[in-house]
């Protein structure tokens, strides 16, 4: 990886984890997503599960969408996505659909993450769309934020969430 | 299968066709989605992703998200998701996230299915939620669909619309 990218790329999860840390005051988990493409941030949220109600409410599918209104276009061609947790099988599908050239993503998630802890889609060679995926940038502060989270959580007891990310 | 679970899933299966074969005079591929729960038709569509410019535009993120609203709660626990065409990678991730019990679907997708095709993520054990999936319910009927809208589009050349159901 290039230096610059690497700066970049650290920058942008800085901005994603800042995104995340929001999530817990309106009740969501912590995670969060941002779609760039030439340097510049063409969405960002953080998952409205709850708030919503809405099931496929995930950071990165929002994001998409979001950026794909902003461009005027489904094919998000050249964009990275940055997210602070490994995506899920709906949320790596979605970002191969979007044709993204890059994800960079933080924490691994071993329960539900689909690019390389549960399933590894994004390296099937069939598939008509490759995405390189960068991991682990920022890991320990995502991580952070989702313990605090479910720590408050358990402590908060009536519990309304479902202890998961999933 | 009981007897009367195989008629209702052709009588669904049926209007999820006829749905289907509205796709294509919007432009659409014909594959489309009905979500059901206790007999009753909660929502139901077929794909936009041209329309809207939206990558996540499938027929099953959009009913499943159109079904949630309807409900006012992300867990469709109970229901049964039926689509003409074999679900994709994020199509079946957002099935489990939202804890419809059963999918039915028609056509096999070789070149994207995720449930038995090119992945087959509602068997892995480890996920928090298990589905059941029943496929081949009209095959032929969905696979006719599709073959006539792809033919008509080689014929109009210039082609613009993909020519993949992804």
């Amino acid at each position: 990886m290039r230096e610059d990218e690497r700066a970049a790329d650290l920058i942008f999860m800085r901005l994603a984890l800042e995104e995340a840390a929001k999530a817990p005051s309106v009740g969501e988990v912590p995670i969060a997503a941002l779609v760039v493409r030439e340097g510049r941030i063409l969405a960002q949220t953080h998952n409205y599960r709850e708030l919503w109600q809405d099931p496929t409410a995930h950071a990165e599918v929002i994001v998409i969408r979001a950026a794909a209104a902003a461009l005027g276009t489904w094919r998000l061609t050249g964009a990275t996505l940055y997210v602070t947790v490994e995506p899920c099988a709906m949320c790596i599908g979605a970002i191969i659909l979007a044709r993204i050239d890059r994800i960079v993503f933080g924490a691994k998630d071993p329960k539900a993450g689909a690019c390389g802890s549960l399933f590894n889609i994004p390296t099937e060679p069939k598939l008509n769309h490759q995405v390189l995926v960068v991991g682990g940038i920022l890991e320990q502060e995502s991580q952070s934020l989702l313990q605090s989270f479910f720590k408050q959580l358990r402590e908060n007891a009536p519990v309304t969430h479902s202890r998961s990310t999933q």
